[in-house]
């Protein structure tokens, strides 16, 4: 299966502004890359990259005063598969966990492990480990939070998004993670591509997903609170520990985002 | 000058429980250890060391049921010098920040960068660019928030204590970094000893300090907003985002915490 | 000045073979990557990026049985500029040098510095400390050793090389590497792009090339004993003590090496 | 139990001799230090520790011309009990280690896996997998190498103590850890104190023992085929990937060693 992955969006900038982001398909799948989605800029300007201290590939500009518009464009080939379930893969001990996974095991910007672990225990307390206590915080998770845009907000947090029970993919992906640290098992936040195919139409507006990735049976597993069934299509642009690790722009100054369009298609 | 530096920590668990720990003098301060302060247990049990991100050495143990006792009693050779000032650091243009700097300008657990940053610009705005910028920074937090232990919260973030004008020292660091991050300078928490050498007495009970870094002038430098002047016997113990990344202890599973002591005195 | 460099390695593997590999431009160039020269593999494969503890990035696969092709193709930035020569570099004392750079003067895999000391000691002893003497190393190992592919030898030590007289670039740079070593001076294996700009024609056949870094006058500097010229087009892929830690590529398990190339030609 | 342990090495140095040295108990095992076994100087040096890449707390002294005693004895608790055996400990994939002991899957200066990984096949690959292979090549080494301080080294190899057959406690460590790399076991080099209780006199002189750790079932396990039987009285001195990471002591310059002494004792 081939994908069409990318990305527009359109500022306006009162004074020069410097970003960072986290954009393009990440390192890991340039196997499959057949038309990299390289981030492009109009006007030209410098692109620096960086690695960050969680590998990912970042970039970043200054852009100048006036209109900027950053884009990407790629064909990704992919294996056309729903995500794989490893129903058996165990929850280690803390004591048995690789000293890479501790960090997240900690609380982080959004996933206030310290506010929500009574909480946690709980509610998940009873739950079988491994797999099993992944999936049941996906399944409370999902029926927790009602999906809005509306109710998305750059601040919100994992308990925030428990409270008030309303959010976005990130906040579904922000509070099952802080859960899972609550109960022991590492968890790290995963943004990307996500296609609607095998889903019923219609299809909301593209954008970009936010999921997680859970440490069990020896290695990093997929999940995804916000559609709890396996999706087919996920491309990965960057991982580290809640969403403020990843942004997919972060910029340094006042600034309109005038327009904001992501695909994910399927192309023959 | 020679500090005698150390800490007992009185735990009880009702089972078996993981920890996770940042304890001892900085492996920079290691040419500096007369006696080392390494950690012990009773009862003892295995210590697992490791290396965080952020190239701290930490230490995973699992402590038994019962009573444990944690400790570390070392002699550390100082300068005696106050806290150095270099009141010409310039400031950097974020495109001119070294890229291993720029996770220490997003958001973090305590740091609500998101929130804050109006506040931080209609604040600083006008001040002077580089370390007049980080020192007006301290001032304002040093005069905003009241200390007292009473005030002291685990989960408690640069938001609130700014809301709350209240708090520990940990809280004054968390502010000035999420200000500082906000103003586009850099910034990382440490934790460590400090010493009471040149303050007057009565001195309180000893604890582990909290204090910031700042990025000017091409390197790192050393900012107390909680006691805002140039201090005597300051020796790190772990650096990171934010208090978050480095845990004195994280414990995985219910304890009582029944004494804490922390000293950092000077020896003949 | 734009380069492009890549690679393309074709295995052929009789059952699934774990491997791991250090591929890639290394993180200390990304601002120079206009394409980056990610590793890709045919058929795709899951690829596990870690980090070892000299800071370089790696990839771990699992080859299924069959053919696999390893491969990478980017373009990268450089300033055109032949290696800089910094002939006053001093020295250090062995009791100023950081502690991070000891590990660089112990032996290592293909450096044994116990059985070389007495012979550098002979040959460099008169020869002026610092810039000077890694020089004079450079420049005896130059003529010491005899090119040629066909004395290429996984196994082969600096000992050997120096015995043998004959070898391949990295033959050269563990011999170098060694003396430096055994004078006192720490020394550290690089592997990377190295392009044939400046030098007549014909050009070999692509290859990696390995050169070293000594520490003298606070930094670590770019020495080449194969070709002792300052070259232009230097790319650096790994570090470590020497190819033992920077294994292009490290199978477990039986394999075939079918075809084997490496660029890092100048474009327009 | 209580152990004395210590040691006492006289030198004579013709000049000022820089020297590195890995010596004094473990920092993991501060709990159970009675009196601590700090290195001593005569004449007296400045002492000037650093933690090496691999955790060990290590030391540097400029000694200078003419007579030095370097000497530590301290008081040491121990269980008593041997060294504990799990049979059941899994054989990881390569794909399932963590990522931190990769690097003692690799040569280093002392064991040559490249050399030794045909032979290790041939003898080991129909073992069963796990502990039951480690101790089959522990069971292999001891019987393979005569044992004997006549047959001591300083830059013998595995490669060479198999071919040889002759060897000390460093040699059988280095082969078994060689076969265990080999063997897709993670294995690396301890250096420390170990008493001769429970075993028939008369006893050898004291000396530092050499033995290895294997990483198999989510953890590091000790490892002795110098000795084949679980041993009391083990205290950790230094960790690394052979005998070069983690030398007791180091001189960077001529010199005599004019008495060794070493001991672990019982003590009331």
């Amino acid at each position: 299966m081939k994908l069409r992955v990318g990305f527009e969006m359109l500022y306006e900038f009162p004074q020069p502004t410097p970003m960072i982001m986290v954009l393009g398909t990440h390192f890991t799948r340039a196997s499959d890359m057949i038309v990299p989605d390289f981030l492009t800029t109009d006007p030209v300007v410098e692109i620096a990259p960086y690695r960050d201290m969680f590998g990912n590939w970042c970039s970043r500009i200054v852009a100048p005063a006036g209109h900027m518009r950053l884009s990407g464009d790629g064909v990704v080939r992919d294996s056309g598969l729903p995500d794989p379930v490893f129903a058996s893969a165990f929850q280690h001990t803390i004591e048995s966990l690789p000293a890479e996974t501790l960090p997240y095991l900690l609380g982080s910007r959004y996933c206030e492990t310290d506010r929500l672990s009574e909480i946690a225990w709980k509610l998940f307390e009873k739950t079988p480990l491994g797999w099993a206590r992944v999936q049941a915080i996906c399944d409370f998770v999902h029926h927790h939070i009602a999906f809005g845009y509306e109710h998305a907000r750059a601040t919100k947090t994992a308990w925030e998004a428990y409270s008030e029970g309303k959010g976005v993919c990130r906040d579904y992906a922000h509070l099952a993670i802080t859960f899972c640290r609550c109960m022991n098992i590492p968890a790290r936040y995963c943004t990307g591509y996500l296609s609607d195919i095998g889903t019923p139409q219609p299809w909301a507006a593209g954008d970009f997903a936010g999921w997680f990735e859970a440490y069990i049976g020896g290695r990093w597993h997929t999940f995804d609170p916000r559609n709890n069934v396996p999706r087919i299509g996920r491309v990965l642009i960057g991982q580290g520990r809640d969403a403020c690790d990843v942004p997919i722009t972060q910029t340094f100054g006042p600034n309109k985002l005038t327009s904001f369009k992501v695909w994910t298609d399927e192309i023959a």
